[in-house]
């Protein structure tokens, strides 16, 4: 086997498979959505199937060549990000949906499809995947890098969701993880071990996920509260009640500022929370947003405003979802970082507050919002060449506050390379059982290395 | 460190502990809840806290000798079976709870504590641990097996209740394995490879669990169908509608003729599904009960009755609790099996006529009771030593069908030593990786020896 790297063209044994060495395709994938870098790649391949993706571990077997696995690309953590001469090995062209069985509420599909993708082939159906982290991400990186999002508060993050995995080791051997059933004790959980492991131990070529119905009756809320922690103690009193809320996201002061400035909409500047209903029935349903609506009064909401219809709701979380776009338009010229901290609920209000506090002392204009049923908060702080020290130092003490209160560095973006130095603080010895079963399961240490663990 | 075995007593480096050694005790230990029986171990041992679990393996790794580890004794595949010279730890003595955190809906406890002991103590701040295998089961045993149960449908089994663990490795120390909060992206998701590994890769000494509100409004429905297919189907569209059920169990014909002869009743003695409905409010729990009635009838129910208050619903439960006494008593002079396949939804109703159908050709008394939400599918079998042949290729005939449909060996009890045969033909190459991270983890094979792998 052999690259011809002047032509872009390579044999594989099986069929030839073309490397993409452009030095202008190659440099695009120098940065990631976050604005940092890595080194020139050595090429880009595109697999469409699984027999590719082989042929291509056996060609980075042979040779020595350390593999990049890709899909929608985004990562904000520099999992993506070449720190030697890795090959990208780009999925996004493995993207056909291979089965949708509406019986058991189940889809297969390649790793390139995104959920976007996914969703609209489902729905007709009355199903969806209802793992959401706002981008448009492919499956197959949303379980590299266990992606949850603002439905994870009633169903779970990718390991609830993917229920088998096909993936090629090392060895340049598919194998298959995990039965498409809703339960299994049979042998170790291997399944959830490469979901989450960002590449590092094999690369993902098909999934099996769950599929949820769609629900008869949907209800979004945005409700205002003078202070977060009326917020944070009305999202706890909402969860304690075991009200059925799909969504349950708190958004800060500043990042409504952000929201009314980009939107041109006049909501109350004070911390909200944006909650979704969900019901299977109309009268179910409206007896639980009465009741999530007494508990948003209990704590003193300022403002609740219902949103009904689906264009309404639309609108409404349309608000939510742009934020970060909101927040680029406030800061112009500016980077940014996100945390991703999640800690016990018990500590989110402060976890908020330190937040806040810890941008006014560094001089940054740090926005907060987290998915507050699941303790996950992110604080997105726009940073200068000038500010970059000071971001820094802001992001490194919120990790280092949640790890101190038994949080995680990471709730859903994962390790990458951005929090690998937070890794043993957070795992302690374990941390060198990840690396006897990384040795154990890729010995050559060729899958996307440098990335979670130290090669 | 040195054992004198003749009188039971050993020193450990830490403090002394005591190995049983009496023949009689030891012989206690030989055989399971099922009748399968194993050799008579080396000793018993019974530590109450990590560090003396610590100076257990500590010993073992001087002596190499092998460990089962052992909770509440409940395993029904062979899990705590010597097959060598293995000393017994068992943890039933480590059964404080060590935290109840209410807001952050979470327990810590030792690995003995049982979830009714659990139960008993969150009930007092509204929260359940959810978990119900039926077994008053220790959480370290029901983690080392991944148990589930009847509520799984609803609230999901071990992995998904199991926040963090700490476990006492081949190098007789202890780690952490994940975080108390609801989410993580962080390494290698070790706490989920460590839950259903049956004490092949460490001995759990601390598991910190997720605690659910206990809900408002509860009923429970017994609906009796014509057929199997009708009552299946009926479940299909409960869950299809997203309806809150918390239990949906399949009770065949058979199961309901052994339960009236046990308990007196005179119930339709024909497909029957057992049925928990969940609400935050009276109001939308009894428009989401119509909605199950309505679909009950829609699929040719014969006859619903309602359990309102808790001692009408317990009566109820009872029922279905105590199948496996009635089948006993039904079935006078006979051990069981307990078939434990899971498969695609698709394929329940065929599981179940393929059970019944096998069942009478073999001429074995077999009776089949489903959690049917979940496509787990239990077939029990009385047997003789007459009949213990054709009841062994009737549990084979039904793993295999179960396999050859997509589904697994085992949904909730584990691989244990009864379904190691089958391992190969559900994972596939994955047993290798299986045994890679076996031998890097557990190195000398001192942890539960034979179990799940080949040693």
């Amino acid at each position: 086997m052999s690259v011809n790297r002047g032509t872009g063209t390579t044999a594989f044994g099986g069929p030839p498979l073309e490397i993409d060495t452009r030095p202008a395709v190659l440099d695009q994938f120098t940065v990631d959505e976050t604005g940092r870098t890595g080194r020139r790649p050595r090429g880009i391949v595109y697999p469409t199937g699984v027999e590719e993706v082989i042929a291509v571990v056996e060609w980075a077997e042979a040779t020595r060549t350390p593999l990049i696995p890709r899909g929608a690309g985004t990562s904000l953590e520099g999992h993506l990000l070449a720190q030697r001469d890795e090959l990208i090995v780009d999925l996004s062209r493995a993207n056909a949906i291979l089965d949708i069985s509406p019986v058991d509420f189940t889809a297969t599909v390649q790793p390139g499809v995104t959920r976007t993708q996914l969703n609209a082939a489902t729905a007709e159906f009355g199903l969806q995947f209802t793992v959401d982290p706002g981008a448009d991400a492919s499956l197959g990186g949303m379980a590299a890098t266990n992606a949850s999002g603002t439905t994870t508060v009633r169903y779970g993050g990718m390991r609830a969701n993917v229920l088998a995995l096909q993936a090629v080791l090392a060895d340049a051997t598919a194998a298959r993880f995990g039965r498409a059933v809703r339960k299994s004790s049979s042998g170790y959980d291997l399944k959830d071990l490469l979901i989450g492991s960002a590449g590092t131990l094999g690369i993902i070529t098909e999934l099996t996920v769950r599929l949820h119905p769609i629900p008869e009756w949907l209800r979004s809320l945005r409700i205002s509260f003078p202070t977060v922690a009326d917020a944070v103690d009305a999202s706890l009193a909402v969860m304690g009640a075991a009200l059925p809320v799909s969504r349950l996201e708190l958004v800060d002061a500043p990042s409504m500022a952000a929201i009314n400035a980009y939107r041109g909409t006049d909501y109350a500047e004070t911390p909200a929370l944006f909650v979704d209903i969900e019901s299977s029935s109309a009268v179910a349903g409206t007896a639980d947003e009465q009741e999530v609506q007494r508990i948003a009064q209990a704590h003193n909401a300022i403002d609740i405003a219902t949103a009904r219809t689906h264009t309404e709701r639309h609108a409404l979380w349309e608000d939510r979802h742009n934020l970060f776009f909101a927040l680029k338009a406030h800061h112009p010229g500016h980077r940014f970082m996100v945390t991703d901290t999640a800690v016990p609920f018990s500590r989110v209000a402060a976890a908020v507050d330190t937040a806040t506090r810890l941008g006014a002392e560094l001089g940054l204009a740090v926005s907060v919002a987290g998915h507050i049923g699941d303790g996950n908060v992110h604080a997105v702080i726009p940073y200068t060449d000038a500010s970059y020290a000071a971001a820094q130092q802001f992001s490194d003490s919120v990790v280092r506050h949640a790890l101190a209160v038994g949080g995680t560095a990471t709730g859903e973006h994962g390790i990458g390379l951005a929090k690998k130095k937070y890794l043993r603080d957070e795992h302690g010895a374990a941390v060198d059982l990840m690396a006897a079963i990384k040795r154990a399961i890729d010995p050559l240490g060729l899958f996307n290395p440098d990335k979670v663990l130290d090669a």
